[in-house]
């Protein structure tokens, strides 16, 4: 635990301050869907929306297209359009969101292990 | 990357299923202030309603509340009442919530390097 708790002394400067690293993480991830389009996107490495809209059932169209286009401006998700016939769409994740898996491989590991 | 991976892989099955460790995590942390609470809470082990609420200037009074009681009622705070003069109450985290450490870590790291 140590190399963790060095690290969050290292973030005790900081306060409140909104530079501090895990603040801005948690910014940029907040919002009811947001993780979860990023889990899903990191086991399905490619998805269309139809798909995404499937896997979380409860998501409006509206808030899945307005999430992704959010994800998209923050340069977490790219948005791939196959000219073919029909054109489709494509989401994946760049690579700043695919550097987002350890943080769910920890979330994963914690969930196993502690939530009932 | 492969350790991280291969745990992706082993969550396919899963789908949308809410058991999904990570699903159970994500549901857990979801609301606006959940992870800044546990995050300040992780940085100053105990800390009183006031000085949670002064680290968290936009959080109202009911808010931090709710979110307390939540956080306790799934095992994450414990909140001990000290019958002083004047009584007093401090929040800390639980086994369970400091375990939650490595999330915020990667988050950390995550925002350090990708975070502008």
């Amino acid at each position: 635990m140590s190399e963790y708790q060095n690290f969050i002394n290292s973030l005790k400067h900081y306060q409140g301050d909104p530079k501090c690293p895990v603040l801005q993480s948690l910014e940029i991830l907040q919002g009811k869907w947001t993780s979860r389009i990023i889990f899903y996107l990191l086991k399905n490495n490619h998805m269309r929306f139809g798909k995404l809209k499937k896997s979380i059932p409860t998501i409006t169209n509206t808030m899945l297209t307005s999430t992704l286009r959010e994800l998209e401006q923050k340069g977490i998700v790219s948005r791939i359009q196959y000219n073919e016939i029909p054109p489709h769409v494509e989401y994946s994740l760049t690579e700043t969101g695919n550097a987002l898996l350890p943080v769910f491989f920890e979330l994963g590991k914690w969930g196993k292990q502690y939530a009932l």
